[in-house]
């Protein structure tokens, strides 16, 4: 708020694994290289929650000053109430030159990004308006390196400030961790792969003999193309997806016009 | 199980308002007349988890006896769980001729797919390859008139079926409560319009003095074009959006191709 007159570009950063993650650590200490940063993250894990929104509970924000030189806040709900929280609490009317999520722990490419918490949060700074970008390791760990992939963060990050983003496109960025002995060979733009989940439910018996379930499944790529970000990843390329919110099958509207829609009553 | 000899087709019913909900009771009701039903739905509301998934948490799955001729469950997970564990737990490799989902109790047109446990619900079915559908009615009132509509479910359900939908479309339809002395139109195959929610969180104090959060917002249409969601419903036609889950926005490829993304290691 002190700082609307300055000359950096202004920088939004969530996330789904929450404000202590190291990948949000690794985030922020790129983008302070670039702008002024505003955080506004989960307080607790919220991976896979896709698009989820609080609507039947109350929320809590909470600024917390854990990280020097940037304003930050922790939040009760899901990626996307950080978002919506930030737009209307927190920002102040100033509008974000650019919003990043992430860094990820794990992948987001293919159909993942369906599921993502990470990748909901830059959708609804997308929708919103601004340049948006979801940053993804494909390491689950939390120990996972995230110090050598920043030279990536940062130049994808940099060109999006630069030439911005036109309405309704924000980027998916997934970054491989290269095969034994290899290094990243570039940055490739991609499309998503067509792949599933298959689920694989363990079912387990509680202390009272009653059955419960964890989730678990195989991933499965049904897709051959050299274009996808599958195939970059499996090739050690970060993939470079530009992804979209209107999700009408425009290609769709003239087959199912054709087909006989009219009721009998 | 014991009717995987029958003709009839086999329907997988879902939705977000739970399993008691009347939207969900209309929708069993005219898709008993179509096929052979199997239900698995939440145990309580889940509406605007968009594509939530329980990873963190285990989840429960009960069979309930409370709609004749039907099997029925209800799942303690979010919409898209249902139709994981339907798939893995219930059809014993069964493969549904449909997936229906809904009614639900409010609207699902523009950028409310986005949010939408309903529409996620038929996107995790499509996904898996089956031919499905996201069925709301534009009334949140849990006494919503679903009587009248059912003639327009049955008609796309029945077309639908006869004709299947290529793997990675579905439909989301959303029919309109017509103004006051109106009736529906008829039906228009559309395209989702652009248009987003204005955040307003309303901002009260708990006992204890501290601040919390009700997510409350305005809906923003952006779009003037008569060949959207939004346009056919504000004049009294049941839309239908066929909507995918390739997110890729494939024409922006070639525009961020251009861009300078080598990194300066």
């Amino acid at each position: 708020m002190s700082d609307s007159t300055s000359n950096k570009p202004l920088i939004l950063i969530s996330n789904d694994d929450g404000i202590t993650a190291p990948g949000i650590q690794a985030l922020i200490s790129v983008m302070k290289e670039l702008g002024e940063v505003i955080v506004v993250a989960p307080d607790k894990p919220q991976s896979a929650m896709g698009h989820a929104i609080t609507i039947n509970q109350t929320i809590r924000l909470t600024e917390v000053h854990m990280y020097e030189g940037v304003r930050a806040f922790q939040c009760s709900g899901t990626p996307v109430d950080c978002v919506k929280l930030a737009i209307d609490k927190v920002l102040d009317g100033r509008k974000p030159n650019l919003m990043v999520s992430g860094i990820n722990h794990g992948s987001n490419a293919s159909i993942n990004v369906i599921y993502s918490g990470t990748m909901s949060a830059a959708v609804e700074a997308a929708i919103d308006g601004m340049p948006a970008i979801g940053f993804s390791l494909c390491d689950y760990r939390w120990e996972a390196d995230f110090e050598s992939i920043k030279p990536y963060i940062k130049q994808i990050a940099h060109e999006t400030l630069k030439r911005g983003l036109p309405y309704g496109t924000l980027l998916n960025v997934n970054i491989p961790v290269p095969k034994e002995g290899n290094k990243i060979k570039g940055i490739k733009v991609c499309r998503q792969a067509q792949a599933k989940w298959k689920e694989d439910f363990d079912a387990r018996q509680d202390p009272f003999g009653r059955t419960y379930y964890w989730m678990t499944g195989q991933f499965v790529n049904m897709d051959k193309g050299e274009d996808t970000d599958q195939w970059a990843l499996n090739n050690d390329y970060v993939s470079v997806v530009p992804t979209m919110f209107d999700l009408t099958d425009h290609q769709r509207i003239s087959l199912i016009n054709q087909w006989n829609l009219q009721t009998h009553e």
